[in-house]
């Protein structure tokens, strides 16, 4: 970026764009203004949100809007929109190329070309250091997996200390329930100023569909998924881990499958250092378990096997680069990725096991330290 | 709509996108993609959501991408993307022209027009008709505006039942925060399956900026403004209320303050109805704050007087049209919108006072029945 008439420019709410908050630091609902050019970082607030964004972002100016609005009314319109408004903050600082995110909303980029502007956007990543982590990142990153694993001991104790009646799990005279241990889940990390959604909590023929989050009592001798992924309120990053447990006593095919799903975890965690390819480690990953005879197939009914990623990266979002899956990834030192293999059969059994890891140049470090059992 | 060769065209995630949940009734985390040709509703989904979205989304084809993989792949290349394989099938049923969100991805958008299409996206809103509730939706929000009226209860309650010593409010021997607040209105409302973000529990000089959510121990004798905004993690609708309480004994300045603001939200709640205009309601209420002596006006440091909306739709958005303010916006029948004048004056004082109002033909009806009083 040494044309001095180029800038960054992102038009988001950091709260749900991660681009935006790593570009600022700062934590705001609603939309807001960024530009880079050269080095130097702008904000333009509403005046609503101008003195917090000064206290807290990180950037080199913040800008009020309305400071910009007398000169948009001379030359526009009665009423100046945002956008009006940013033209004549770029055309002072004759900006005439902008580099955008890839999800830029197209009614503003059109108008900004109709201004002039000419509007590009990366091929792939708008911060590709996104996914190289710092020591400060990695450090957020591995409190919230230790929140998320309180909340995984507190869930298995649940499953743990109910008692059987039937083939139904008990909890104080009460059928334990998916959304009871879900709830559970949720309040433990809400005490950490963390936020879970999408937790899965599934049993039986619901853990075989991994994108079911559980309902009902669950049962004994059945698989449980547990699947925890909060994000931090304080921080923005988030961490994932998964478990899969049986109250009572799991059937021999099962049992295999544990086993089975826990040496491929194993493999992936042995294949993962710098340089390598996460295609490769994908491919590996389900050739083991094709050679165990754990066919992966897809019926007009369900799918069934291993079918979907072996891993992916994870940081200011849930799912962020690099994959290790289907296409060809190198990952790099710094990346934090999660490792969770599972194997899914309907009417036979399910397991998934997920742990979170930092790629190292000759390995990884593994941010997960609660333990892996399969009856509880 | 009667050109066959037009389609409407969503891709995101319908639990971050409200216009994608809307058309499609379908709460998913991950973007998918939707298409409407005449009155026909389309998804193409991944294998992973296929069955959960046959199931749950009112639309009337659900297909998967893998079924236009393979054509795709005769096409293009060894791993197609979803756009390549949207385009296989939007050439399958000859569609030239889409219309898109204002929000569209630019890069997604640039990609169909090199491949031919015209894409444009309207003024306003996508699916106008989100501004005109359904009975159903009203119901929904109805709903989640009870439950933040029991989180309301709950945080009047702990402050009611505080103990003063100096300035400062205590509960159990310790200072009552407006941390501990916050956590106890998360909790009443988890309990009830809605999640509430940015709850304010702002006292004194904090509550003078409307957008300082409030930390540390909470005063006696000064104003705390309270305002709960809930969403259903059922329904996906929102609700919003604000209070403002004294613990102890407010000054004649803040009890005058707390008087105007409520005269301000009773002229309102008369003034709305359908056909009035948002803009003509919020002058007049501006010019009978100032009728009363209480000036609006912006120094460096701050703003002080009623300078945000007076109110603003809400729905499947905490914000949406149609606006209570600074631009012309006619109300019609079925809005739901807010009522929240405020008065802020750092050093002596700050009120906001917010309601949930249906626009009827010849009024409104306010969805909110928590009381309203100043000292607790």
């Amino acid at each position: 970026m040494n044309d001095p008439t180029e800038a960054r420019l992102v038009i988001a709410a950091s709260e749900t764009d991660a681009d935006m908050y790593y570009a600022t630091r700062f934590l705001a609902p609603d939309p807001f203004i960024f530009l880079q050019i050269g080095a130097e970082k702008y904000l333009l607030m509403s005046d609503l949100e101008r003195d917090r964004a000064r206290a807290q972002a990180r950037v080199d100016h913040v800008l009020a809007l309305s400071a910009y609005e007398e000169k948009a009314k001379e030359r526009d319109t009665e009423t100046p929109s945002s956008i009006d408004i940013l033209h004549e903050f770029m055309s002072e600082k004759n900006i005439k190329r902008l580099n955008v995110p890839r999800a830029f909303p197209i009614a503003i980029a059109d108008d900004l070309r109709e201004r002039g502007y000419r509007v590009a956007f990366p091929e792939g990543a708008f911060w590709p250091e996104r996914a190289i982590k710092t020591d400060a990142e990695i450090a957020h990153i591995r409190t919230v997996q230790q929140h998320a694993e309180t909340a995984m001991a507190a869930a298995v104790n649940l499953i743990r200390t109910s008692d059987i009646r039937g083939d139904i799990l008990y909890r104080n005279g009460e059928p334990l329930t998916s959304e009871l241990v879900k709830r559970h889940i949720q309040f433990t990390l809400m005490e950490r100023d963390c936020t879970a959604s999408h937790t899965i909590v599934a049993c039986g023929d619901q853990a075989c569909d991994p994108h079911d989050e559980g309902s009902g009592p669950l049962r004994a001798h059945r698989a449980i998924i547990i699947d925890i992924f909060p994000r931090s309120n304080r921080t923005g990053y988030f961490a994932d881990i998964t478990r899969t447990v049986v109250k009572g006593e799991p059937s021999a095919e099962l049992q295999n499958i544990y086993s089975a799903v826990l040496e491929g975890q194993n493999f992936v965690l042995e294949s993962i250092r710098a340089d390598a390819d996460g295609q490769a480690i994908h491919r590996a990953l389900t050739e083991l378990f094709d050679s165990r005879n754990y066919e992966t197939s897809t019926t007009d009914d369900h799918m069934q096997g291993f079918f979907h990623g072996t891993g992916h990266g994870l940081g200011l979002e849930i799912h962020e680069p690099p994959r290790i899956g289907k296409v060809s990834e190198t990952l790099c030192a710094g990346n934090v990725v999660t490792v969770e293999p599972g194997l899914y059969y309907p009417g036979r059994g399910a397991t998934r096991i997920e742990d979170l890891v930092v790629v190292t140049q000759n390995g990884c470090e593994n941010l997960t330290t609660y333990p892996k059992f399969l009856t509880v």
